[in-house]
């Protein structure tokens, strides 16, 4: 069985892995993101020792970002412009290589999450599916017509605008470059920030979550309605709020009031609207589904 | 030269043609959407006479929708669901095929004339890419990874949901399903209700267009967001208002507020949001381009 090693390069934390998949986790480590020499020297070193064990095919890197994801590009495995200190312009790609002289595949987080979905999870024999997490951001990605979503640069579903019910909700919204777009008015922070209360401590039936699933239905309706997907999967820790699914999938219904007469979004949509097969796991398992793309050097 | 027959198969008009491209249309006829017995009759007509002097190869139809684009569907070459008298539930394939003895290429009218800008305009070497229609409705379709976009079923661009900004415009919407969603804040007739005048009356500088553009705008945004176009292209009646384009790039500029950083949506968005390369010939040419890349049966 050929190893393979994973990073989940998030914001706040990474998780490193070696393994070939699901069943098959032989280490896993996680620390804290602060500088990339610290951060990625972790990395290093925890990839080294296993390397020296049993030898690693190639490494995958799930990355924050934004980042450039084009392996025809200058800048190929940088993060790019993140306001995250001491990260901007960081060639991820480049260190990883240079220092263990592996191949590295490399993508958004999101990206490596769908491509883990699709390889063991929720999105398995799909070609056109997203895959959102729903946390301190909001992002998605996904595959249409059987690749991952790239185009310009990658997909940043969570800045799409949608109705802002002012009424209701005169939240201005956590974005700090947009406001009350969907991350500024779904994410984890905004819930907070407009409820004055950790999230974990909003009781199933407050009404933070069928605003929060409102919000989130009028998003998914914008994706329906753009990428036409064959399902959607929804991860990160504002989706541990299982309470969220059922309100999400009757508000899709009614905002699509009949238009796209498809099972999958009709008697069916508990299985077109899904939480990640692969559970939490869904991000360091894509990390290890990048490295086992990742083209030789 | 192999020569392909084309229908542009509108909800008010359809357009027949035979050629091999854009410098090469041999002969082209028009005449208004009836029943569907009289209307694909009389396509069938104009083919069947040009088939007698030179064979074509194929057909392609380009086509109002809803639709099942879905080769391995069984009611592959349908349109479906449609309110339109006479023609839910028409199998256009079936009937064209039968009558012809030809192979025959289906999509959205959107597609279709996607296609033809990939072929030969405005989205040559591209592989992720949007073509818009603003007119009678608001249509999208488009490439992602080199294809046209499909999934569950084609997109619906229209129907996604935007900031309805009431205070200026307590206008309710022209959708029947949706009432003020992109489609229903955006369209042709959405102006003409709003304004209670025909839009070719509006004068260039009218407010109309500056609500039409910020309106369009969100879409624009929400479309870069959710799948990362190299480029859009639009089309259709209400874009001959060209004053529109340079007010649309600069409402997108402001609303992305430099978040994606990249040349294409800040110096280049002259490139970025564009008519289309084929002008109003897009559709039928792209019927043409459907018609070269249907399988034989």
């Amino acid at each position: 069985m050929s190893l393979f090693g994973g990073i989940e390069a998030g914001g706040t934390k990474f998780v490193c892995a070696v393994g070939s998949g699901p069943d098959d986790i032989r280490d896993e480590i996680r620390f804290p993101t602060t500088t990339p020499e610290e951060t990625l020297g972790h990395a290093i070193k925890f990839f080294r020792k296993h390397h020296r064990q049993t030898p690693l095919q190639a490494i995958g890197v799930a990355s924050f970002g934004p980042v450039d994801p084009n392996p025809a590009s200058p800048t190929f495995g940088y993060v790019t412009t993140t306001p995250k200190p001491h990260w901007a312009h960081t060639d991820v790609v480049g260190r990883l290589r240079a220092a263990l002289g592996l191949p590295v595949g490399f993508d958004t987080d999101v990206n490596g999450a769908a491509l883990g979905e699709h390889r063991w999870g929720a999105a398995q024999g799909l070609d056109t599916f997203v895959y959102l997490t729903v946390g301190t951001g909001l992002g998605g990605g996904g595959m249409a017509n059987g690749k991952l979503l790239h185009g310009l640069m990658h997909t940043e579903m969570g800045h799409m605008r949608i109705p802002h019910d002012r009424t209701r909700d005169p939240y201005k919204g956590w974005c700090t470059y947009h406001g009350d777009c969907w991350e500024g008015l779904s994410c984890g922070p905004a819930i907070e920030e407009r409820w004055q209360t950790n999230a974990r401590d909003l009781a199933p039936d407050h009404p933070a979550w069928a605003l929060e699933a409102h919000y989130l239905a009028l998003g998914l309706v914008n994706i329906i309605t753009t990428l036409s997907p064959q399902r959607i999967i929804m991860g990160g820790g504002v989706m541990d709020q299982h309470q969220l699914f059922p309100m999400m999938r009757r508000e899709v219904q009614a905002l699509l009031n009949g238009y796209i007469q498809k099972p999958e979004v009709a008697a069916q949509i508990d299985q077109y609207i899904v939480p990640p097969g692969l559970g939490n796991r869904a991000g360091v398992l894509g990390a290890i589904a990048l490295a086992q793309d990742a083209p030789a050097t």
